[in-house]
């Protein structure tokens, strides 16, 4: 069994860890941590976990919580993981951060965050659809909820050395921006809506860059966000632009369902869509749904990818990553299907 | 021309007396008030109103504001109404209020609300359908929004002396909880639920009671709320237990019907629904849609009422009351249907 | 290993079995029936399954499924279940049928649902939390999700004998309809909305007035079922009167909560809610979360449930009754928490 | 006074037309037609307009209906509203036709909608923000929905030439596919969902690509629309990519500004946001409400444009047409705000 531990679980991305990991075969949840709601119990933030977990939220420092786990998740902002990372990893822990403060090189870190990152450390970009090194990995910068829909809906053509630009229009469920109520997320506004936000400088489109710039060195890329009346779930549309030359082969879908083919063979949890992908389907699920429609005539072919934002794009993501951390099959405690309707 | 002002108009009664008033006939709105956006357009935490009005937010006293209108409809919260109204009367203006400061004897208010009654007026509770006694008001109380749907629903009922007990099952959008953002109001809350709340002890109950029990002494009410995942509307659920003696006219659906066209003869707002009242039929407008249905073989009827919160519950009425105010037909300004789908 | 088929597979209830079932570690799903979509395969209507399932829908009859089958469930419309569910039973497998065609003696089955019984068998009624008997049974009338969420709300009071009358108010997501659009499922009708229906006359009636009635001989039962803007969930609000004498106990909490506590000791699937159960905190899952509010001066209680429809309501529940028929932990399999948010 | 009459009135722009027409100060609504509702009040289909039309469907022939009628608006699908409108011009009333049947010439209809024209006839594409002419039409192609957002975002920029290319990715709430039920608008599909659909193939881009190639010859067009959980409203938008040579001045905020500003001094309906457009802000307006975004550093600028399908992009604009025609400021009966929340 693996010892696991949760630092700052009073949110969205921990509640889905706990939920997740409570059936998962070779897992102990050992802590979870909340300085403000230490000595109560989980289920009080997460009325879901009543029954299931006895768990009460403890207040622990680094040192306290690593001596208990095998692996950490940490779920705190960004900025803040940085202050716990070093002392979970001297302690002799793995951590997975599913804050951005280890995605990125530090110097785009700090111009995309505007701030000092006070305790770099080597991390891998936790996609482990691309990176196989995740095994290896003592730090693990779990990428965020857009990267991960946008990355796996381009890698292939990205890969296949086809693409001249990549622009991306992505509806997210607005559970992306956290349990706490705002402006935007109050139902009236929310409700019967679609708001792009960030509409230009979203914090990451620098992660997107990256990826898809070490597939396809040049690649263009734009990308703009909307939140979307759904608790749950990110569509991405991506309409992509052949390079020139690239036409006649991304109107042929035979070559493109083949490139993707082969691009994903290993990756269970990447589907080829027969149909285009609804965020039902993958809803609550480990998934990325894919499916794409060349435009006749044009240099255009449109890539469409569902992700559950808590799952693939969070917290399924880094259980994941701990499978293969931990040398388990990768599916191991996530191979169910979403819920659907 | 009637010039009107409003105090306290950055939320929604305030945006929604606006949007309404923007194509009455006889009216000019001369100012709207908030402490807090003073000198900033009304468009700001309205945006739909923007190139209708060109007015701004100004931050006046009570004074200041009855000296430029002929009535003024206080929107501020309960216990702050009673800071203003005296004044206001004082200075010759005529008031309707939709706070809850004026709607019942000062006894009642100071134990439902649990704070001191700093300045008890004679008002009229302003609901037209039960009071012509609106047209002479100096100061109206204007009904809570349960109240409105609640008590037009059963109101030819309890006046024809056939119930003993009435069980009010209601469902509100999340607009009546106004603009700031709760918990209850944040999207992944209220989304795909159905919320109770103040199960039993809703400050609202007390309006209710007083306009049946002038109706029918003695009637016995129960009342639970709930919030839908909608923006505006309440959807009343009553369920009517016949006095003894009654339950054969109750399950005589000419002779109920009957009743209640001669109840509502004069009044154009409420209209006998041919289907189950849906919100959809009443959103944006100034009607009551009432329907019932006997229980075959039992003493209960359901009568089902709807009605849109902001306007027939709250807005929409005030508009009415000042229409019987000045001596214009109730439906000035208010004649036009409900925005459907 | 369990092996089992499911009669009636293409939809919600059958495709919802196949999502619980996809985790079991004791069933093998060896079949699913449909036979206008035989040799597709099931994640044809069911994308969210795609992956997880390889089966492809068959065309049998019931003598073919049950050869290959230990248990069959089947979800087929009522009236049409009788026409199955003879030939499986002779055919030695044990039936767990989701419609309603084996949950009421065959007299009141025939006069609510006005059509002839062709078929009447012995039947347990399938509330595992009352009747124990269905341990043994061959047949398991599968209790509705209205009646599942409303009796449980309500049972350890009846029981008690401390009820006079019960008025149940349920609001219910509008998958209980079923796969096929209808005009009240279009989304400009159902969205914003709340819609009551069949308000005096629903079918499942008969089966809260059997199993209250045995638990409490003549006690008084209203119900009016509504449909609210979710997807999955019943919110059921039941307005609990008390019998002469049972007022004082009614309105101790202490003694309520004892009265619960006690008559659920050993139904791990029903949960004591801390605050107002919510349908988020049961979505996905087996559970049902009741709390209850006694009104102060009054003679009535309310008591609020929440269930998944498609889970507690019907496909989690007939493998809940599955797990006792097989001689499991009525927990295997269906021991994982709710989808929040 | 003008006598106006609708044919083809049971769907949703019928009913749109008759909500917004019942104040308007000009017209008289002299019939609505539907074969199979005849006889029927149009409160049946229409509950929001009870009380407020005493109208009743009529089965008319064309001139039947323009006997009585200055102007005639057909609300019947495309390839239908060509065997009405040439009877309509030839009894001598002017037509606002809603379908598509009108807005293209013959070769782009025929080759777009698969059907040959029985019908041509000359006529205005009804877009007045951009077609003076329209005051002197006896046929107005009144435009698409997707279309009209589309085109007012882009016109101005395009008309200075500075756009290369515009990928338009349009999210539509769910009114625009109609009153009839369907899969997708099936509540349990379309709740927390976004669809895309007809991905690289929608009818409406020839009416783009025809507006746009008038102000600026050989722009690229690229347009794909998704479904949203939204009754009302099309929220579009426009990832625009500059000509060689206008990234700066795409890049200069004020300069923008002032290109809008100029473009769009005598349309009083286009009001330019101060912040990015809401769909709540335009909620049954006739408003179009635009704001834009220069992407820092890129050849990107973002516009986003919000209208309501069913106003500003069907009958709205319709009567906007009609008061042109008929000499009328075109603000009258339409100058009223949004409805929000």
């Amino acid at each position: 069994m693996i010892d696991v531990g949760i630092i700052g679980g009073s949110g969205y991305t921990g509640g889905e860890l706990l939920r997740l990991l409570a059936n998962h075969p070779e897992v102990d949840v050992k802590l979870v941590t909340s300085r403000k709601l230490s000595g109560k119990p989980v289920s009080l933030v997460h009325p879901h976990l009543k029954s299931i977990y006895a768990l009460n939220f403890e207040a622990l420092n680094a040192k306290e919580a690593a001596e208990r786990c095998d692996i950490i998740f940490t779920g705190v902002p960004h900025g803040t993981a940085m202050d716990w990372v070093p002392d979970l990893l001297d302690a002799g822990t793995r951590v997975i951060d599913l804050s951005s403060d280890y995605r990125l090189p530090v110097d785009v870190f700090e111009k995309t965050y505007g701030m000092k990152h006070r305790a770099p450390r080597d991390a891998i970009f936790g996609l482990p659809e691309l990176h196989s090194e995740v095994a290896e990995a003592k730090l693990i910068g779990n990428p965020g909820c857009y990267p991960t829909g946008a990355i796996l809906a381009l890698a292939p053509l990205a890969h296949a050395g086809l693409v001249d630009r990549v622009v991306y229009d992505s509806k997210s469920g607005i559970s992306g921006a956290g349990i706490e109520p705002t402006e935007t997320s109050h139902y009236p506004n929310m409700s019967q809506n679609v708001i792009p936000y960030k509409i230009t400088t979203h914090r990451h489109v620098p992660e997107i860059k990256q990826e898809l710039g070490l597939l396809s060195p040049g690649i263009k890329v734009n990308f703009t966000p909307h939140v979307i009346p759904s608790v749950r779930g990110i569509l991405t549309t991506a309409h992509v632009f052949a390079k020139e030359g690239a036409e006649t082969t991304l109107q042929d879908r035979e070559a493109v369902a083949r490139i993707y083919r082969d691009f994903y063979k290993d990756a269970p949890f990447v589907r080829m869509a027969d149909v285009v992908p609804r965020l039902g389907a993958v809803r609550g699920s480990n998934f990325c749904d894919i499916s794409f429609e060349p435009e006749k005539g044009s240099d255009r072919i449109v890539v469409v990818s569902a992700i559950d934002n808590l799952v693939k794009g969070a917290s399924g993501q880094a259980i994941q990553n701990m499978n293969l951390m931990a040398g388990l099959d990768q599916r191991t405690g996530l191979w169910f299907p979403g819920m659907a309707p």
